[in-house]
């Protein structure tokens, strides 16, 4: 995890429309970056790996797929109740 | 692959509440499955992540992630258009 923190390339995964998300990502890897780091929570999970795959897809075909982690944060809702939400990361690389 | 396929423990995620796809994975472990394949596409790719997290967090505490792959499948429509639906496949193992 510290590499990527260090490294710093993280597209945080919303609602927007999933290419704004692609473009992102290709921002990154357009720039020099050797890693990014795609991270998502809840519904939106799903869009994070459409991401990926079209990047893959369409975009960079040769960028590998390092790690993919989920796990579970706590998130406190407004009326004071913990909710738990599950999350995703998804580490690309480029050789 | 060929690992599951022949082992054979499939959970595949739709639209049921998350508890339902939680319970199918129990009851395989408890029928002595020592693996469990949990699959998805399109937007159902959160729900299985929130299903796995469900059960390591609260039922089964030893179950190891064991594999997270992602990729895309090519659904035909009914007009004959073809569009691509990502898609996720969660192996988990119990020691």
């Amino acid at each position: 995890m510290a590499e990527e923190t260090s490294n710093g390339n993280v597209v945080l995964i919303g609602k927007k429309p999933v290419m704004n998300y692609v473009l992102a990502c290709l921002t990154f890897f357009n720039s020099g970056a050797k890693k990014v780091t795609v991270k998502a929570r809840g519904r939106a999970i799903s869009r994070a790996v459409d991401t990926v795959e079209l990047l893959r897809r369409a975009f960079v075909k040769d960028v590998e797929l390092q790690n993919i982690s989920i796990g579970t944060e706590q998130v406190e809702r407004a009326e004071g109740q913990k909710s738990n939400v599950s999350t995703i990361e998804i580490t690309l690389a480029k050789p």
